[in-house]
């Protein structure tokens, strides 16, 4: 099970020496934007209150690759005031002799390039905690890899801040499963953004000034149409999916996506000029949702027929209608919850929580 | 932390021979009541699905101790059967030489005498999964012993079952906890029977005939005083607020009964014709409830200020009054989860789930 591949020491990596403790996991973070700054504050503050977070070897993005050691916030500063390198740069020292087994990479990025990385870090021993939804939430092939890889190397895959920001979800289902039971439907909302959307969306104001305020708040993704199209909430999907132990294909999810054509098509410029296009069609559908005294939901799920992502009305006393702001809520059927299922609900999205949810991982993964 | 006392094998015990294996974990049963009995038949479905449990090494109850290989179905069957024993024919032997360290005791009795020896199996290195409330729900003196206990024998207590049978709710205080959170409030509906006796009272019919149509649907107590008197909801909330880290004393919480003095006094022959007692001053706080918009459920919960069990009028948009049937229904409030709680809902009572819980406790030991 544990067969890690043992690497030499990087005493002397791009040119640069660097001081790495001879024994402990270190932690590496990619990706020092909304979430990746959040979770080196959530490491100060934990630390102060004496909770032990391994020691940054160093921190990383596009921009550069330090050895850091001494506070994490100073290193975030450091690297924050350093100049930009090209990631040719550093890449090859991530991807080889730089990492070593028992050490834990979070990937804080957004970036397919890091994901397709996970496997081959997993397989030489190296631990995996991640809030970048393109490992287990993109192709199956990939999924699949990571599964294998876990097993060749013995090492670990935190994905908890990948779906719901850390609510007891995945977890769940995996403990289910450990306890004999089958996973027989997973429905919910499972986007914070299109939560607070739809929970806004009355019909006094356009939808297009909806999703403007959602930005400005930080609840949707710079570029809105990732939420808007359904392909954040499939990538959740198929992560449920795959961790209730079905081979479930990208392809194989209808997503019925909100946007128009054009909106679908544009530039990124152009985007923000074309949500209007939004507003009629979607006023239509809250004025026929309402007045069969139902409310739309942006839902994903999966059960015996299929699985499915798009827009629903449901009525007002579902359990998929409560809850506020940008609570996910999600309902998990089994063979032991049959009747009845088991909801979970509660924030699911901010940078906060999603934070979070990665140093929970990093901590199962060092305190084992 | 291993430190677990090696007992000698028990090649005869009470006289009669024990066949019983030389290595891998071995699985005794307290109580084969309602809820042992869908035990015995969860392991055996189970089994039958490929999902490996541990071989029986016997069964017991008040009436009787039996070695018992074969099918767990078999040996309950052969126990059934069997001629009532006292229990101080066998008390000695399972509480010294009859278990063995990496045993699994699993506890389906209601008995305080039984919950008085968890610590001591744990302290010898015996794993421990309950159902019965009265170890870590009981006396502090008592929790605290179980939690010192575990320490000093290396072996672990598996409490799912005793709150919310098995929802993720102490597993998720606890996961909070290990990643630096603070549970600052609990409150739920943590009884099956009353969220079932308070979705149903509406003035239609006296409490007292829902009282007793609960308790033919098996979802009450024997003696409904149990339920109704609070305890059985202190209890549990005893077990959140320990699993949460609070040295909460029994006597703490505060506990608002249902039970008139007549009913609290009476003897159990005389309980189900004193029910009507109950039925005018429910209809009054009912009527009172609804005049003013609210319901009434029967809550548990503990915050900075104090912990308390009691009926309170919630506004019916509250969180609590969503869920229906016997749904338990938490929410969790911690630094992480400060705005807005973690909401944990689904069926919590019943022998299935309750049985459910037991068996992935028990795995959870056996396949670590
Ligand atoms: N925000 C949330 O509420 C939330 C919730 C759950 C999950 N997530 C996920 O968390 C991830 C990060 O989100 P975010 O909001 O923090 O995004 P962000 O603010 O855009 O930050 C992304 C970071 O990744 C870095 N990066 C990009 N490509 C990289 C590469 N190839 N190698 C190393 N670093 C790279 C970027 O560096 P440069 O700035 O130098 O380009 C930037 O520091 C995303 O996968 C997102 O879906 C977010
Ligand atoms: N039913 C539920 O939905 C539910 C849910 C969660 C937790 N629980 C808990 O689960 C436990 C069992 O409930 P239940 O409904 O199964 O009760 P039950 O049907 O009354 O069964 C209790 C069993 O315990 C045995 N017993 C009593 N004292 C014993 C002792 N000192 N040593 C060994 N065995 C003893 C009884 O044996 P005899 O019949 O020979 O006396 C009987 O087999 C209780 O603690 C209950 O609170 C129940």
């Amino acid at each position: 099970m544990t067969a890690v591949i043992r690497l030499p020491l990087p005493a002397r990596a791009q040119g640069r020496s660097l001081r790495v403790p001879r024994s402990g996991p270190r932690l590496a973070l990619l990706g020092t934007g909304t979430v990746g700054s959040a979770f080196v504050e959530r490491c100060e503050r934990l630390r102060a209150q004496g909770v032990e977070v391994p020691a940054f070897a160093w921190l990383s993005n596009t921009r550069a690759l330090r050895e850091a050691g001494g506070r994490p916030s100073e290193a975030l500063a450091q690297l924050d005031a350093a100049a930009p390198v090209r990631r040719d740069t550093w890449a090859p020292w991530v991807e080889s002799e730089g990492l070593r087994p028992g050490d834990v990479v979070v990937d804080a990025t957004a970036s397919d390039s890091v994901a397709g990385w996970h496997s081959e870090w997993l397989a030489r021993g190296i631990h995996v905690v991640t809030a970048n939804k393109l490992g287990n939430g993109g192709e199956l092939v990939r999924a699949q890899a990571i599964a294998e890889a876990q097993e060749e190397g013995g090492a670990r895959y935190g994905d908890s801040a990948t779906v719901g920001a850390g609510l007891p979800l995945l977890r769940s289902i995996r403990e289910l499963m450990a306890g004999g039971d089958r996973i027989c439907s997973v429905s919910g909302v499972l986007s914070g953004s299109l939560a607070w959307l739809f929970d806004r969306h009355d019909g006094s104001r356009p939808f297009s000034a909806l999703v403007r305020e959602a930005r400005d708040l930080g609840y949707a993704e710079p570029d809105p149409r990732t939420d808007l199209s359904g392909e954040d909430v499939r990538r959740k999907l198929l992560i449920l999916a795959r961790a209730a132990g079905l081979a479930l294909e990208a392809g194989q999810v209808q997503v019925d996506s909100l946007l128009t054509d054009a909106l679908a098509s544009a530039e990124a410029g152009e985007v923000d000029a074309l949500l209007p296009s939004l507003d009629a069609p979607l006023h239509d559908r809250l004025m026929k949702a309402g007045a069969g005294g139902a409310r739309l939901r942006f839902v994903g799920g999966f059960d015996g027929e299929g699985a499915r992502v798009g827009l629903d009305a449901l009525p007002a006393s579902h359990p998929l209608c409560a809850g506020g702001g940008t609570d996910n809520i999600v309902a998990i059927g089994s063979c032991r919850y049959a009747q009845q299922p088991l909801v979970v609900r509660g924030p699911g999205a901010g940078a906060d929580v999603t934070a979070a949810a990665l140093l929970d991982d990093v901590l199962a993964i060092v305190h084992r």
